[in-house]
């Protein structure tokens, strides 16, 4: 009988559980809302998930474990702490609080419960089934809606003393620069994410008089997509907007390579479908930064897993 | 008999050798020239001078190793790679060259040999037998003329893919700011070195009209320890120098965090003495500029060893 492995992808709107082989393939999956307002009722509605994969799957292989890739999942202590976007995750005041989410699914399953956070079990879900196998040190960075990190030194995952190693979405990219989420100015996620570049583009707009087919639509409701579909069609701010993106964050990235010397950095997320549009300012600002040992040695890859599977892969990869 | 291991600090003038025992005790010492110009010569020194070394604690215990701490020296390889400042440590044509500096010891004295870099060895050194015993993730920054680093993760060294990890006196701390050594502009060296200190006062100095002691000086002389003098003295322009090291320097560790998650950050090196003078805005800019999981948690130490005696404790410390 095939080992297998269940990875679960928790968001704030749907939970994605699937049952994966060690060659990475996807036998069963099963989508779940995530938009319940109490732990008990997720928690089971997640394990009756599992069971019922586990017995569609069951001629096939027998489930060892199960992984999980969570916002704000801490990976030491399998707790999930003060996750702002999920419902189910509050504490009896109703704010963000502690879960014990890898103990207590451990208890409704009786399998062995992993969790890290998303861009960990990203950056794993690579290493195991992408463009990072046998690369012992690299940094994963996921650009979406926001900036994570996943950073993989040594052959595992960094984490730290806390478990929280791998903000790099967080460092400070532009001095005093934009309002983060976060509290802090200038953090590389308010520059180099979805978001970051919609911010750009109404930045643009409003402190120039350029023409644009971005000034056909609502500032306040422009998306990476409508500036990604101008850029395709030749307009010269949508160009500018993404290669502003990447200069700085080639320059970020130069600077994780001091920290951590990786021989790769791998990108993912939404935004890398605009990389035809940012990529060469990002490895000509990266490779001006670094130092001669360095210079034009770090490669860039993208990630190669299907973005609906990647998830659910990475998160099964923490089983092995 | 106890086992004891020596330990070498490889420096641009000298090379100091010790023989050391497991409790961090240095039994022998001896110090001799680095400034040899040839690499058969110099290696044939230091081998006489361990055998010597040895000979002189053969009856306290037996060498198991030796551990060399030195400027651009790579683990994984065992060599010195492109050293300015070590006149040994040349090609043919009298450039900086690589030297396979383990292997040809371990040659000459039949002992297995490590060789790191002075940061790593020195991070080694604490967590030995220093203020970072028992700490599995810190960071160690030396701030001597130059900035240099070790990263411990997990209990060990960070070396990255090709054994360059924590160069994190290169990171950017100003943009577009002071022009490094090693080519790039900004880097924390030139602000949070001796070196960099005495910038800032030639900086403050021609900027300013502001009354200093500082202004008795030849400008182009003054050193770091003729600023800690002057603000001994209550010297206002002399106190906002180092208060000013102390904000970039607090800025740049916050960012180190945000990657490997230290418990600790130990700060070594000459610069330290004026600590009095740049650890509270040091202190108060990183926490300013960390999320709210690491704000006021992440401890700053400063080395508790005899900095004479660090670098001959720290390269020791690779053998055990």
């Amino acid at each position: 009988m095939e080992r297998l492995a269940i990875g679960i992808d928790i968001g704030g709107q749907s939970s994605k559980c699937g049952v994966v082989t060690q060659g990475g393939t996807i036998l069963e999956q099963s989508v779940v809302t995530s938009l319940i307002d109490n732990f008990d009722d997720y928690l089971k509605l997640l394990a009756d998930t599992v069971k019922e994969l586990i017995r569609k799957t069951a001629s096939q292989g027998f489930v060892t474990g199960i992984g999980i890739g969570a916002p704000n999942a801490n990976y030491l202590d399998g707790t999930i702490r003060y996750a702002p976007n999920l419902t189910w995750a509050r504490d009896a005041n109703g704010k963000p609080g502690v879960i014990h989410l890898a103990d207590r699914l451990k208890e409704a399953t009786g399998l062995h419960v992993s969790i890290t956070n998303d861009a960990n079990a990203a950056a794993l879900g690579e290493r195991t089934y992408g463009v990072a196998q046998g690369i012992n040190d690299f940094i994963m960075i996921t650009l979406g809606t926001g900036v994570g990190s996943g950073i993989i030194t040594n052959g595992g995952l960094l984490y730290g003393h806390d478990g929280f190693a791998g903000e790099l979405g967080h460092v400070c990219a532009v001095k005093d620069g934009r309002q983060c989420n976060c509290g802090l100015k200038g953090c590389l996620e308010t520059y180099a994410s979805a978001m970051g570049v919609a911010r750009t583009a109404r930045e643009f707009l409003q402190n120039s008089s350029q023409e644009s087919l971005l000034r056909k639509l609502d500032p306040e409701k422009i998306s990476s997509k409508d500036i990604y579909d101008a850029a395709v069609q030749g307009d010269e701010m949508a160009k500018e907007i993404f290669a502003f993106t990447g200069r700085i964050l080639g320059r970020a990235l130069a600077d994780f390579v001091k920290f951590s010397s990786p021989k790769a950095i791998v990108l993912f997320g939404g935004l890398t479908k605009s990389r035809e549009f940012f990529h060469d300012e990002m490895v000509q600002a990266m490779n001006d930064n670094l130092m001669q040992i360095w210079k034009n040695r770090i490669q860039i890859l993208y990630s190669s897993l299907k973005e609906s599977d990647a998830a659910i892969l990475g998160a099964s990869s923490m089983v092995w």
